[in-house]
């Protein structure tokens, strides 16, 4: 099986939405993550949900987690706004991150192991340059299992 | 608000058990990630979705991903049933990560930040030195926006 097989769909966000519908679109949907094109359809971001989450706390908190720790309840579901009118654009980490990709004739297994060692539970799946799909882990167990079985039962 | 009123029950699976079971939960519900048990009912480990993939990845491509990329896909396949009767902690990584927890009155600050700097869509909610819940990314960013909503409404 090849990962242009078994790649879906996903939702995607443009890098300058509010970054309010990311954090949205997560909690809605319980996605593992997002997927972040540019305004020409470009792949940009390919987004762990952990990483999204990161776009709520606020910058000096960013900087000194420690902070996290000793703020008051009520100051820190305040803070908890910090994303209020910014874009995604503005929330990403400022150095880019390696993109979690795969070919569109990647095997399964190549598909794993590139997850695995990204730790990234969302694989995008380019064809000529384009995103062609997307695979989340949980396609991919699911997959894997099929094939496993299906070898069992070649075995037999 | 406070990490153990938001956290919520979360399947569980005890360190022995097939981890074909934890491949097949991951599959089935769409979890980000998997919360690891010992006998006794110790909390053993948080993986993420990516991490549980990884148990569908043989130890000698682990230790040489390049082969993910060679290999042909009929071998490739045949591969994918490297957990075959294995158990979760026969395939668990030899040292032991850091587990992405948080304090029972930790505040959603805190539990968003302990998240991104673990790079975990799971944190485990302790009280008393007993796993009292799980938090996921999804669930804290529906709070998140909760909170962040009811400061502006504070705020008119």
């Amino acid at each position: 099986m090849r990962a242009a097989e078994i790649d879906e769909e996903f939702p995607v966000v443009d890098i300058d939405s509010p970054a309010v519908d990311a954090a949205r679109m997560l909690a809605e949907h319980c996605l593992p993550g997002i997927v972040v094109l540019t305004a020409d359809g470009q792949l940009y971001a390919v987004l762990p949900a952990s990483q999204v989450v990161r776009f709520i706390v606020p910058s000096y908190v960013q900087e000194d987690p420690l902070l996290a720790r000793v703020l008051a309840e009520s100051v820190a579901d305040r803070a908890l706004d910090a994303l209020g009118g910014k874009t995604i654009r503005e929330l990403l980490p400022q150095q880019r991150r390696r993109l979690p990709i795969a070919n569109a004739d990647a095997t399964i297994l190549e598909v794993a192991t590139i997850m695995g060692m990204m730790r990234s539970p969302l694989i995008a799946v380019m064809k000529q340059g384009k995103l062609h799909g997307v695979i989340t882990a949980s396609r991919l167990s699911a997959m894997a299992l099929k094939c496993a079985l299906a070898g069992v039962a070649g075995k037999t």
